[in-house]
């Protein structure tokens, strides 16, 4: 029996449109000492270079962009304290609306700048003491505000999955795409268009080893709840796989595996190094799987996504000076 | 009276399409952020992305691909420690030819290394005792090899003007374009280029301030000797400017200024936070001009080189988090 999935080509080629002119088109870069290193041909789809430095401003941006004109005028909502608040904060503006954001009271205050930065207005609350969903759910009801999800939404996931659209039209005939896993809006998003349009394409998602909730819910057969991950690779805590999103990569995905945090840093020391490029840690999956040969596809076409670059110079040079760096 | 300058813009057409489909078309990047900080629209063309992380591969591959098929044969020569050496190495590789370096046997040993990986023989000389010249030209005569400059020759400036091609072709109508300055192969081909396609464009070279050769040249009208520069950008460490490359710069240049230390790790850092990039210290000059407000373009549309982004992730940190950081 097959369920309906929530996401078409047809969603993500909307959204394409939506997003044309728009969202940047990030370059897909190679690296012939990354080759080297895997024994592969890849392909780098580079979304640090995003709006916001994440692919999050896609999904966001389309959610926003497919409102209807009344919802669209009285604003949106969203809890975040990540790329995802920036995301719905800058697409908010650039449509013309208001965007209220929800985050922890302890957010670092860098963030919380940021976010204001884009003209969002921001509400904090006590993690500890507080519900964010009823805090969000409140507010949305009481100021008519649309609540955007960081990915459990149709629209979100169409939004990211046109990272995958752009690196197949330049690098058609991939044998392989692996795709940084947390809540799986962009694997989602990437699987349904490699399903319908390059079907042989092995689609692989690469989640943090210490906050596997996708690998032990594939396993188990339905959504895990798993303990809040312990992770340098601060995008993808959270604890329980998405209810649209997994449905999605049960069905669509081949291959979900694991990356460390020591293999993450050494990825971002070696992108840093070999390519020029800064990438946060959760950014950084994909490759660390690929660098330590946690996948090995030996002379195949290898498309690699890096999610976002979001990740500070201190912050950078305290993962790579720091133990975690010692042992990369 | 006017002399005859050593390179044209047939010269660089002619260099661009040796380097067709050899070269990386780098990506012009924008970034709101840096637009506001600037009060202009910048696009950034970013060298950093270029085969061997500098646009130096463009000069070196084009002056080796014009070599009669003799000379090719018997191979190639340069004296460098930096991004030449590399640059040589890997376009007498393509090319199908053997290369010496020469270099200081001081030369921190991952340079060695990445020089010899990409298939280059090194030769050391003790800087203190011996002299480069000689050294080299020596070795050219006994082994009949051609001398690779890096950047006193027709070919290797025409080869670093094919930047200045790309550039206009994505972003026609710059009223400015800024260039990092050392010994003046890439302002030079930069400056051919603008000077033909498109005259209006205001044509600026930023060197290091503590190495400022070419701009005390300029004001004595000839070249001026300096003394070794002490800065970080250790692309540009030169003494004198170019025989070949100032009276280009003489005459179609229209302004060089300079960025101090301590700017340009504010552009490094800039670089890195806002736009993901990495970016060594010579090649971040012209953004660190930019930002500090040396140069200033209101509501202009201005191109910015980054000329290379060899810098590790140690120095970087070291930079960042030493004297230089905490002062920018």
């Amino acid at each position: 029996m097959s369920t309906v999935l929530s996401v078409t080509l047809d969603d993500v080629r909307a959204a394409a449109k939506r997003l044309s002119g728009v969202a940047y088109r990030t370059p897909v870069l190679t690296s012939r000492t990354l080759d080297e290193h895997v024994g592969a041909q890849v392909f780098v789809k580079c979304e640090n270079f995003q709006r916001i430095g994440a692919f999050k401003f896609r999904g966001a941006y389309n959610a926003i962009a497919h409102l209807d004109p009344d919802d669209l005028r009285h604003g949106v909502i969203a809890f975040s304290s990540g790329n995802h608040a920036q995301a719905v904060a800058l697409a908010a503006r650039m449509l013309g609306t208001r965007a209220l954001i929800v985050m922890p009271a302890d957010t670092p205050p860098m963030k919380l700048a940021a976010t204001q930065g884009y003209g969002a207005r921001i509400v904090t609350f006590d993690r500890y003491t507080e519900n964010r969903f009823e805090i969000t759910a409140a507010l949305a009801a009481e100021h008519h505000l649309t609540v955007i999800p960081p990915y459990d939404h149709p629209d979100v996931i169409a939004g990211a999955g046109t990272t995958g659209l752009e690196l197949l039209e330049e690098t058609s005939d991939l044998d392989a795409l692996l795709v940084p896993l947390g809540g799986g809006g962009q694997l989602a998003g990437c699987a349904t268009v490699m399903r319908a349009v390059s079907p042989r394409t092995l689609i692989i998602g690469v989640e943090s080893q210490d906050g596997d909730k996708n690998g032990q819910s594939l396993r188990a057969g339905e959504p895990v709840r798993i303990a809040v991950p312990r992770t340098i690779a601060d995008g993808v805590t959270g604890e329980v796989t998405g209810e649209l999103t997994f449905p999605i990569i049960q069905r669509l995905v081949d291959e979900v595996t694991v990356a460390s945090d020591t293999e993450i840093v050494r990825a971002m020391s070696f992108l840093f190094d070999r390519m020029k490029l800064v990438v946060e840690p959760s950014g950084a999956l994909a490759v660390a799987a690929l660098l330590a040969g946690r996948v090995r596809l030996p002379g195949k076409r290898v498309g690699v996504m890096i999610s976002g670059g979001n990740v500070g110079a201190d912050r950078f040079c305290e993962l790579l000076t720091g133990p975690l760096g010692q042992a990369a």
